[in-house]
């Protein structure tokens, strides 16, 4: 079937829906490189304006999906999960969540992008840890999923190839913020994984890409409406990212952090989110009766050092040195310098602008802002003062780690995120659960 | 200034207006071809689902004008004026009325390209007069305005380049169907040429590329602003497209039939569009009084024999064989075969659907339906039959004028075009105007 490309873009551009063989034929094209760069330019900009259906979004998704390759994990006996964040500032959750979900009897397979962003990705934060390997081989992938119950990987050029060249045309054609594209993109390289379940965390807030309520479930319901097409079974879950998660920004110390909760430790908030979190994990894998019951059974092997040997052997396995799991702070690497941001007047932590905490990270070095960059692992942001905490003018609100550059920048974009007031603060709104919604 | 262009986008993606600068940067970037294809594809798109308003309309062909050269015809005392018709089928008006309009003291500078179409444009036309040169040096054209009132040149690579750009691309990328596109590309070249008034002639019906009212006035009404805003006089006539403009329809036979009208023949309805537009430019030019003065003058001038004189003057200063104004059967070419469609039923002709008798032209391989066709100026269609005339079974409707191919096609396509019953037909809408509305 060999559609005439502009007549597609045509009925799009019209607000028609598209046929199925009329997006399989678009995407393979695209993959192909037979349909041209303006052309897949001038469609994505129709589907931005005129949007897609469920059914276009299920079959566009689709179609990317099998553009390429999708893991084969049925030697696995275990049920297969993973999570997706769409991300979030100080967002390290993957980190526990793998190891704490294979400790409750599941399998966590994690195929990760690089991506953009204040801090690095997963798979940054995975690579922070000295020798750890994420570039391994397919076999290798699936044989630690099955002996250890979690493993990373990175994405390759053949997971979701039709992605791919959409992924790098929608930054220069303005064209990113659209609920299909977002929605198509995550979903065509998770269910690549080859999963049976998956638990989607849409962030919502100043410092996430979803600034809107209405927004986040429209994303929430879309990318939910794809998993289901697809004979998966998906849990959205909405939660708030208006203040950054935890008190470590930055790859190295965000493993640092991750760690603590491993151990049983940890801020409350990380802690709070790794078990509800895992909860719809171990729901979605049928691993639990219900989700208070999910939330004791990941507190359990957050606590009794289970999830934590997992973590040992994964690293383990991925070559990475797993003394890090007993003493992070002499494996890690960090920055040479550490300077203290103080605070210019007594109060009680208002807000703290997570967006704002990001830059300065992004600033120090930690994230990437083209594609190209490489990500520094040792800097980021030691926060002391969390939201509701009492100040005192001088007491320092956050440590930066850091090297050689950023430093001045990075302390004016903590001084403009934090705000600081004497009026007390609801500690009923502060102790709060950052999840707002859950679509099961 | 230099604007990211993924910010311009953006902004009218989400239905901002653009600021002039911003315009002027995407247009001189495109120029250049510092924005990527993509940027541009995607830019119109942006365009066509959300506008532009009077203002960036104005500016965006400011820009795409000043992209490259604008004729200067200072030299020329006369006020210059020029008309422009969106195409319809059998539309050949612009060769009786350069001539006329100049007889009448006017200079009618045309610059013109080849396009696509079911029939050539006027430089098709032109050039299937033996020896007539449309790629002539501008000195050479300005010189021929100024001695004989009327000249016509091909449009070079140099006139509103950013237009060559934008043209190619939108044909692609289903971008073709935009009010503020279109508008932009006529009047960007048509203000290249220098003139002081402008008349547009917008084609609306089965047989034209607007096929409402509505649309129709958007356009003539875009037009307008663009030329005014350029502080040129312009007036825009909305002008019926159903059926066919006279009674022949391809290169050569279309030269034949002007050359009819500027000798006070032809057909009657090519005859009064003629004076009717003709009297529009001379209003645009000073050079009458009222309407019906300027089609009493168009009138004289062709029944006098003046305006054939000045297209004689004209064919032979452009290498044309002047013999064509005496004898255009004898000089122009002309297919081998001649064959005739008959009517299959008796009755009275109802309609011709004009965009099937463009079809049927198109198929003889009077037309282009890529840049890259080459026009045959010989073939076409004779029409016998015309709205309102009675016709028996049998009876020739119109003959195909060809050369090798096409017949059969275009016989279907014929017989599909009229519609012919026993019904009478309202004469007073037979010999009603074809000019529906004038917006001065």
């Amino acid at each position: 079937m060999a559609y005439l490309i502009p007549e597609l873009i045509r009925k799009k551009r019209d607000g028609e829906s598209l046929d199925d063989d009329e997006i399989r034929d678009f995407i393979s094209g695209v993959t192909a490189g037979t349909v041209a760069d303006y052309q897949i330019a001038a469609m994505l900009m129709a589907v931005y304006l005129q949007g897609l259906d469920h059914r276009e979004l299920a079959t566009w998704a689709d179609a990317m999906l099998h553009s390429g390759d999708v893991l084969d994990l049925s030697s696995i006996d275990r049920v297969k999960v993973d999570k997706h964040s769409t991300g979030g500032v100080g967002d390290k959750l993957s980190l526990p969540l793998a190891p704490a979900v294979a400790a409750c009897g599941l399998a966590v397979p994690m195929v990760s992008g690089r991506g953009l962003g204040h801090t690095g990705g997963t798979l940054d934060k995975h690579e922070a840890i000295p020798g750890f390997q994420v570039e391994i081989e397919t076999e290798r992938f699936v044989r630690i999923v099955d002996q250890v119950g979690a493993s990373i990987i990175g994405q390759t050029a053949r997971i979701a190839p039709a992605d791919r060249v959409l992924y790098g045309m929608r930054d220069v054609t303005a064209t990113v913020e659209s609920i299909p594209l977002i929605a198509s993109s995550i979903m065509s390289k998770k269910l690549a994984e080859g999963i049976d379940g998956l638990v989607l965390d849409v962030k919502l807030g100043s410092g996430a890409f979803m600034k809107t309520h209405e927004r986040a479930v429209e994303l929430a319901t879309a990318l939910k409406a794809i998993g289901e097409a697809a004979g998966k079974r998906v849990t959205a879950v909405i939660s708030a990212m208006d203040e950054p998660i935890g008190t470590r920004v930055g790859n190295a110390l965000e493993v640092e952090e991750a760690i603590a909760v491993l151990r049983g430790e940890g801020p409350a908030d990380t802690r709070q989110l790794t078990t509800q979190l895992g909860a719809e994990m171990l729901l979605c894998g049928d691993a639990c009766t219900s989700p208070e019951d999910g939330i004791a059974r990941i507190a359990a092997v957050l606590d009794d050092g289970s999830a934590l040997d997992i973590f040992r052997r994964m690293v383990e396995a991925q070559d990475g040195d797993p003394r890090v799991v007993d003493d992070p702070r002499a494996v890690l690497p960090r920055g040479r310098g550490r300077s203290s941001v103080k605070a210019p007047a007594s109060g009680t932590v208002q807000s703290i602008a997570a967006d704002e905490i990001g830059n300065a990270a992004l600033l120090l070095g930690a994230g990437r802002r083209r594609k190209e960059d490489r990500v520094d692992p040792g800097v980021g942001i030691v926060i002391h003062k969390q939201r509701g905490d009492a100040v005192e003018a001088g007491e320092p609100l956050v440590d930066l780690i850091h090297n050689d550059h950023g430093v001045d920048e990075a302390r004016e974009r903590i001084l403009a995120a934090y705000d600081v007031d004497l009026q007390p603060i609801n500690t009923s709104t502060q102790a709060a659960s950052r999840v707002l919604e859950v679509l099961r």
